[in-house]
Parts: C-alpha cells; structure tokens; sequence
C-alpha cells in the first residue's frame, strides 16, 4: 500500500500531539503543516525536517498530492476549514467537537457522502484500550441491564479558552457513552457556574437521558489540582469503574453478591463495603491517539466507514447544544437577581436513527 | 447532673443503633422501648434487660418519668408523633428527614418553640469527626472561595424502602453541605429512574445551587455492589476530598501549585496528575452516633440549641421537595411516551433566613 | 450440648478481647477471671456482673466445674499455668507464643497428650476469614509453585514490652506460613535493632528458609506510626498479595501474563506496571477471634485436634528460638566495636514431622 | 560552551534509553553508537542518522574527537572497556555496577585519578526527583533520627540475565541508601533462591547494617507478575514511605501523633490504622536518566565530582561481594542436602572513609 499524504492544520496544543502520532504511522506521510503563527511552524520543522510549512490553508488544500486534511484549529473555524477540504475533494480528520452547532455538522456530513470522503471527528477515548475493553464487556452482557452511568471528568489547568468547560470537556463522554450505549440522548438537564472568567463556565454538572431509560450524570471542569477521572456504569449484575489516572487498574468489575445484611454496630458498618468479588482485566496501554491516527488512515485507505464518523460527530453536537440551552434558559431566570449563574430546564432531543 | 430520661420509639433498622448508643451514655437514661412489633422488643429487652416495652406510644409519651422521647419510626409518622410528644412537654429527637414537608416542618418547629422544647433531627454526618474537620478547614479559609462541591453516595441493599432515594438518602448531604456553607440551596434541578420498584426511584442526580453562587452536585443510589462515598469541594486555593470509605485518609487537602504545563508526550500526558502538595488531617475515629446522642441529651440538660435544630431539619426537606417537584415535572413531560423516567425543570426556592 | 465452663486468667492487654468474644458464644459459659491486679477485675465484673474474679489461679484451676482455662498472660508465664492446669485435668488454650522454649512446649504437649487434653495456642490469624481464603487458594494450585514469600508487620504503639518484638509480632507470620505452607523452616536468619529500649529490639528482619526450597522474609516492628500489613507469595502462576489493613481488597490475586516487553520510553517505562489480569475475592468480615474461640470450645466438646495444636505452637517457637540465637551471635561479634545490634548467622532447624 | 563528544558503548537493553537521553541535551553531540552486533547499530542509525556506528571499540575510543565514552556493556565487560578508554584520556561514564570485584573499582579509580578524568557509575535513581526530594528531608532532620529501612524492589520480566538478580537490582537500593544516609554498610545477611535458572538466584532478601547502627532490608526480584517498588524510613519523629510505581503519591510522610490507645472491639482494631497527619510533597516528573546524564555532561565540562563517582561504585561493589559471599557460604552448608538454596552467614565489610 502506497502511504495516505496529510496536512495538518493548527499547530496548538493539539496539533503536535497528531503531528507526532501521524509521523510515526508507516502508512502516511504527512507534508505539511498549515499555522497562523511562525513560531510554531519552526518549532514544528525544527522537530520534523522534512516538513513543508505554510501559513495559507490553501497550500495545504491546493495540494493534489495531499489525500487527507488534518484539522486541528479552535472549534469556531472547523465547519469552513472542513467544507473548504471537502469541496476540494480531500478526506478530512476534524479535532472534536465536529463543529459549534447541528446544522454546521449536517452540511459537513452531506457534503462528504456527496463526494465519498472519508469525514472523521476526534472523539479520541473511542480508540483508548480501556474505554474499547468496557464496550467488549458491555457486549458480552456480564454487567446485566445497564441502570445508570456517572462520569467525573475533573481537568488540570485553565489555559484562554474559548469555549465553555461543556464544549471543551463534555465531547469526551457523550461520544464514549454513544459508543458504550448505542444510542443518543433524548433530554439533557445542565447546571454550571463561572468561576475564573465571567461569562465562560469552567464548571457543569450535566443529567443526561437515553431513550432506554438509562440516566448519566457528567460532572465537567477545569478547576481542580487533581486530574479525576471516574466513569461508573451500574448495571442489574455487575457493576464497572473505569478510572483513566490509575496506573494498574484501570478497569474494574464488581459483582453483585449476594448475602448483604444491614450492619449492626459501628464496626460493621465501617467494614461493609462490598458484597462480591472484583475483577480487574488487564488493559493495553498503547496511546489512544495512535489507534485513532492509524484507523483514519485506514479509513481514508479503504473506504471504510470510522467508528467516529460525522453522524457520531452530530449527536455529540446535538448533546451540547442542548446542554447549552438548558444553561441559558436558567440564566435567563436568575442572572438579574445574583449575576452569572448557569443552569435551566431540561432540554428534549429529537431521537436520531443512526445509518 | 441527674440522667435524661428517654423513651425510644421505633425499633427496626435503625432503632437498634440509637439505643446502643444511648445505653452507653453515661448522661442518659433510656426507659422505654416502643414498637409495633412484639419480636423485635423481645430482641430489645434481651439485650437490655433493664428496659420497659410497649406497643403502645402513650406509655411512653404519657410516662412523667420521660424527657425526651427518641423517634426512629418511617417518615410518614414523624410528623404525628413528634407533634403528639411535643404537646405532652416532652423535648424531641426525630430520624432524618424531618418530616414529609415544609409544612409539616414549620408546625412542630412552633410547637417545640413555643414549649421552650429541644426539637433535634437525626442529621449524623453533622456529628461525624470528619465531617467536623472539614468544617474547620472552611472555617479556617484555607480552601479559598468554594467554586463547586460534588458528592457521591452510593450504598449497598435495597430493603423494602417506602421513600425514594432521593428522601432516603440526599438528606445526608444537603445537610452537611448546610453545616459546612452555612446556606441553604436557591434551585434545585434533579433526574432520577426507578430501576426496581415501578415508581420508586432508586437512582438520583441532584444538581444543587446556593445564593453565593456555589454549585453542587448530589448522586444517590442504593444499587451498587460498592459502598461509595466521595465529596470534593473545589476552593480557589486548595480542593479537599472526603471519603467516608478510607480507613486511612478520609481527608485529603490538595494544593493548587502553581506550574502547571500540558504535556507534550503520552507518557507525561498520563503522569500529569497533580500540580501541588497533599496534605492528610488525622481525623478522630469515634462513631457519629455517639456524639450526636450526647449532643442531643446536652441541649435537653441545658437549653442549647442542637446544630441539627428544627430550622435545618425544615431547610433540608424544602430542597427535597423541590428535587420531588423537579422529578415529577419531568415524568408528566415524558411518561406517557416511554414509561416511568424521573427528572424535570429546575425548582426555585425561597430564601431562608437562619435566627 | 451442654455449655463448656472456662476460666481466663490474665485481664491485661489481650484478655478483655478473649472474654468479649467467649461471652458473645452460645455454646461456652464463662465463669472465672482472674487477674493479678483488682483494678482490671473490677473493670471486667463491671461489665459482665455474673462474673466471678479471683487475683489466685487456684481459684480457677482448683474449681471442678472449669472444664478449660485460657491463658492470657506474659509469655514467661505460660508454661507454668498451662502445666499446673493440664495436671488439674483441664483444657487449656494459651496466648502465643505458646512458652518461651521448645523444651518447654515439649513438655506441655506430652502433659496434654498423657492426659487426653486439649491444648490450643492462640495462633489467631490461622482463624481469620483472609488468611482461610488464601490457603483455599493455595490448596487450589492456582497460583503453581510457590517461589517466594514477604511479609511486612509494623504495627503501632510501644508500650512496656517485656519480649523482643521478635518474640511479639513474629509468631503471627510463622503461624501462617506454617499453616499455608504445611511445613515448618529449616533455616533462619535475622538483623534487628534496639532502637528504643537498650536491649529489647524492636525492629527485626527475619529470613526464612523451608525445606521445599520456599525462602520467606519477615519484617517486624513496633515503631511506625501507620499500620502496615503486606504479605505476598510469587507463585509460578500467579501472585498473591494479603494486606489485612484494606478494607475493600484485603486479597488480590494477579495473574502472570505472557507478554511483558521492555520499555522503550519514560514513559511506557512508568506504565509498565503488570502483565496480567487482577482477580479480588470476597472475604467475610467475620472476628477472627471469635472464630478461634468457637474452634477451641469445639474441640474441647468433640475432642477434635485444633488446627494451631501444640505441635504447631512448638514449630513457631523452634523458629523463634533459631531467630534469637542468630540474633544473638551477632552481638557478640559487634558490640563490642558499636553498642547493641543485632543479626548474625543463619541457624540450622531440625525438620519436624508432624503427627 | 562548546559540545561534549560522546560515543556509545553497548545498544542493548539500556543503551538505547541512554542514546535517546544524551541526543536530547543541548550541551552533548554523541557521535559513536558501537556495539557486537550490527542489526542493533541498523536500529540506532535508522532513528539517529547522523551517527556513525561500528563493531569495534577501539574507532570510539580511538576517535580523538571524543571527550567521553559511555559504557553500557554487560557487567563482565565494564572493568576492561573503562580501562582501555581512561588510559585513552577519555572521561568514563559506566552503568551500574560499575565493575564485578572491589579490586576492578579500586584500579578504575585510581587510573581515572592519575589523569584527572571524570569516572560515574549510572546509579540512575540518585538523580530521580523524588529520591532528591527524600533526600533534602531527610537533610532538613524532619523524620529524626532514622530507625530502620525497607526496600521492595520487585521487577517484570525475566530475560537472559548473565547476573543474578542481587547484582542487577540491588546496587539500586544500595546507592539510594549510601546517597541518603551519607554511609556505608558494615555487614550484610544474604538468603536467596534460584526458581527459574538453576544457578542464577532470582530472588533474594538482604539485611543490611549500617556504622550508625541503621538497619536495613532489600527484597530483590524478577519473578512477579507485578511491578513492586516500596521503601519505608521509619525515624524517631515520622515515617517516610517512597513508592515509585505510584503516579500521584510517590513520597508521604507520616507523622508519629501521640495519642495511640489499643483497641478494644474489633471494630476499633481495625480502624486504629495510624495515629498522625500524612503529608504527600509535590514531586517533579522529570526523567532521572535525563538529569542523569546532564550531570555527567557538567562534570565533564567544569572537573566537578559526580555524585555517583567511582567512590560510591565502589561502595555498592563492595556490599554486593559481601552479600555474595553470604549467599556462597549457605550454598556450601546446604547444598549437598536439598540441592540449590542461598543465604548464609553475615559478612562483615571494612568501613570506608569518603574523601
């Protein structure tokens, strides 16, 4: 097989993450790198040599020896940097969350179905080895009927960002819960706050319904000293943790038991902490984004469709916007009384039939 | 000082517990034991051959000899009950929640005002020794200004419950979120589905917010094979975890620090944990139960007011019922499409100014 | 069954945990205490009015209705109570280490064996719901051949101890390991240290050799200000870790694996942590005390051997005799030239068959 | 400054990890990889084209160009190849151990001392952060004065080691603790067992004795399944525990408190697990081997000592021929009776003044 030739655009914090990611793939060859500053660029070809470097898009874009686009640029531009690649007729990988609304991402799905493109979002968490490992054991029906799911997504540091802790943080776990639970939202209820910058949540609690019954609750920020991850499935057998900062157990499954009796002295009670035994499989620990890189690449080789394709892209955008609203509504109500607060009504969503 | 004498109505789950703990109070006296079932006041008086039994309350209400009277009955009788012994002068310890509503609440906190009586609710956690450490540590401003606090509980069994979760368990929580904040919450926003029990929800998501701005977030859950318990308190200077599961560290207090950089590299990408210090209070081990009987018998012995009084028994159940009307807006949007879902709009609720 | 009559003598640190436990059985009928000091006789008569105390042993040992006697004085003491009871006709359970020689144990144990007694050694962890898992566990054959075994035992606190901590805390291991293991050592060597009381070590490191080929190593010590318990045999298969201070995990069992690389990177290098699967049982919380006490009052009924019989008793103390006198030989080589250390040659044991 | 010329001896294991480091320093221009066999020197050149590669050792050291030879051959080989590049005038730079004998440390030396020539041994953990972080408290006196010192080093993967796992994993532990506590053993007790390779022990337990009167044990292993990395300080005043395998709390320090009681119910017992506050430092992340050979660089560049001079190769050297003859002599008493088993009598060293 011939190598898959890519441009990357956006340099960032993101972009030299792919970069590295793509170099190392035996089965693409990345030319160039597109970035609005200079700087970068040479730190880029500093770092990689054989890179061509640009500021214009449109060197990258023009290229007929580029298949693929890499697009790696703040949300707010990712809708007219992909529809500008696909109309030129390029595969195009765009950083998550696909674009700032539905109807942006609608337009980016037809206008790659039109021209048979490849159009994949970086729902990154999909290719990590434990999140893959929880969907096989979820398949295997070990943990019984699903009853709900809570998610911890806790962030170091707190860099200009443009976009609210939901848009940046959010993604992650309604695009790993898609693909755990095969189905989409159909209400979702947020509260939030802005504690650093007015006007910019840096924290949300986010009550999530799918059209199974099941709830998921998804706690987002970006405040906290400690990185904590923490994503709870509870179901009728077995329940599941899921904690990416542990080193060793990163996976673990608990088994209902059996004989549980209320404690009777405060011994007991403080002893109680379980009712069966625990399994923890061994999880790879090859980096996500390797996996995710090398499946694009696939892709766009092959003709096959991603795992994390634009219509998964929608309804991650779908969840947000929805998540937004629910937020607005509620500072539609309290803002006069005690300034920014986030938090409203429950937003329903349309069901959506996956292809 | 003379004994208070107590007389103890109600002894099934939790009965046992406060007896046991009363015996051991060399301040109290406890006469009566008072319940429904003959079997479980044989259990009673063999294990404490010096108590009187009844099936009947008068005896105890109508005894001179008595107090205090102790009510550890199903929620629905609070209210009855405390009433009834209020009126024959005696001072009143009632099992959280209070009572079934705000209404109910603001009755016996006039009834016990009125006598000059002792009403107390059974909010424990209030008592426990790392809960007053934390409590300290808020006081002491260490943490900064609160951004958000979330908190997990999760417990084990399922017996047959006559309240929701929600009822069951979130009283734990806004209780010491109360103690600690020292407010009482604005809105309440909540989504809930009944796993089990056709109607009775049994998992719960509460998002929480108080007039300072702080945001919480509340799961409860009686279905999972694991005993959990964690509560962050995120502060612009340092974030504190709570978990009343470790034997070891209940406390932790982390430093923000200062250097945070993203990582570059997978590998640094998976060991950016943390930015500062931990630090580990010892916390004293003695059970919650104990110090908040002998709270309990020392405001009768001297007229204080218990922290747990009427007022933060009542604000308590003001934020269930909100989460109660937020749940049920939400079932009559969504029930007739998909069956028995929980979760609605957000509940406003009156300010209370403490006395 | 008619209850077993026994008499405790001893009341210091241990004896209210074996009189707490023997009062809670329904099959025994404690009826004598007897104590040096009248101060701890009031405390136990206190507690348990039906009680008769005694500070003369001949009160106990004398009376015709004590069927079995439990020992729960200083080591220097056992073997002269536990002869004086055997030749009164009587069972006897004795605190560990069994006496403070083999020779001593040997004549305890022809004494009971002449006279068809019981004679029981409070080897408790041999009762404790973990320590009964792994040797399920290990008859099993899951983890292959067992290669090794560590053992870390700190506990807290150093109050007037008239042994070593040798002599203390070492019992405990050699117990299990005997138990687990089904053989006794051949050979042993040991380092330690006063570091507190000139001449009395209170840390020691224990090497342990059996016949099968097993090496062993004890760590021993009062002197942390954490609880540490940590034991772990390496098998060919798998691994087992044992930490009685867990409250959640108190046994794992990690699999081998199969392929485990080296790592390239920092990074991989740091997440390489283990090549296989985890595996956590459940263990009951039940008192290991309490089990032990049910076992020697059923043997008493029945006749039956106990698992820690005076053999076992015996093998513990030929150990600890080998580990003092290598203790010893290395002092006389370096205190002359230093002050007080410990540890000198490995010492040779005679293997025992066991009956 | 101008740049260090470095060439490479070894690209087996180790090599590698260190070419990668040294290509990364600012202040380094490594030139020569050199190693037997020519597949390993494709590899190297493939990552690193601007090297130049070759089998034989003299083109390296021959190379008037080069400033400094890094040598990380198989144990055997270091004495002769930092032998024949010293006499070269070239600065040495030897991973651990530095040689197989006391002898060889004591001619490789004073060759390097005669010339004026940097000699340092890769004791690579004297330059891992929080050994450094250990270091500075145990310099500010925080813990008091230390008692004893355990180490667990217990490693994956066993490949064709030529060595046994004494002198592969233990010079680790024993240049931590001669960095830490500024001494050097007097005597050491070795038992060990070979369970895989017959010959070759793959375990091995050693107590080690320090002028001072410290006491330390090192378990040493390949044969787990998982990585164990546990070394407790235990002092007069707190306990430090230092556990590289963890990624968020490396170093604790645990405070003695004052007010440990026994317990007296199971409950308390199991809950009495420490008896003061804990407090975990901020540790940075930086790879040792990084600050590693940015020492050895410096050295070279300014004439200053290294911390891990040939001194402390020696020292280390020296322990590990003690434990090894401790080993032997065990081997002699037993051997003929029950094949293959280690540890024997304790060996006294000669205590060595630093200059």
């Amino acid at each position: 097989m011939s190598k898959i030739t890519v441009g990357l655009i956006g340099y960032g914090y993101w972009g030299p993450n792919l970069l590295r990611n793509y170099m190392e793939l035996e089965t693409a060859h990345p030319k160039w790198v597109c970035d609005v500053r200079p700087d970068r660029l040479l730190t880029a070809v500093t770092r990689y040599p054989s890179l061509l470097t640009t500021t214009r898009v449109e060197d990258v874009i023009g290229d007929p020896e580029v298949d693929a686009v890499l697009i790696a640029t703040p949300i707010s531009s990712h809708y007219t940097l992909a529809m500008q690649a696909l109309r030129a007729g390029k595969h195009v990988f765009v950083e998550k969350p696909l674009a700032t609304s539905v109807d942006e991402c609608d337009e980016m799905c037809a206008a790659a179905a039109e021209r048979d493109l490849v159009l994949m979002v970086g729902h990154t968490f999909v290719y990590s080895p434990p999140v893959r490992t929880v969907k096989r054991i979820l398949e295997s029906g070990e943990l019984g009927d699903i009853y709900f799911v809570t998610c911890s997504r806790v962030n170091l540091g707190l860099h200009q960002r443009d976009v609210s802790v939901v848009w940046d943080l959010a993604p992650h776990d309604l695009a790993i819960l898609e693909y755990w639970l095969g189905e989409t939202p159909i209400s979702v209820q947020a509260m939030g706050r802005s504690c650093i910058n007015n006007g910019i949540p840096d924290v949300a609690f986010l009550n999530v319904r799918y059209a199974s019954g099941i709830v998921a609750e998804l706690q987002v920020s970006w405040l906290s000293p400690v990185k904590l991850r923490r994503t709870i499935l509870v179901g009728s057998r077995k329940m599941l943790m899921y904690d990416d900062t542990e080193s060793v157990e990163k996976v673990k499954i608990f088994d209902q038991g059996v004989d549980y009796k209320d404690p009777e002295t405060f011994g007991e009670f403080q002893l109680s902490y379980r009712t069966g035994d625990i399994f923890t499989p061994r999880v790879e620990s090859t980096e996500p984004l390797s996996l995710e890189a090398a499946h694009f690449i696939d892709c766009v080789a092959t003709g096959a469709r991603p795992i994390s394709d634009g219509a998964a892209g929608r309804s991650v955008v779908a969840a947000l916007e929805a998540a937004q609203r629910s937020l607005d509504s509620n500072v539609r109500i309290s803002d006069e009384r005690r300034g920014i607060l986030y938090g409203g009504h429950t937003e329903t969503l349309a069901e959506v039939s996956r292809p």
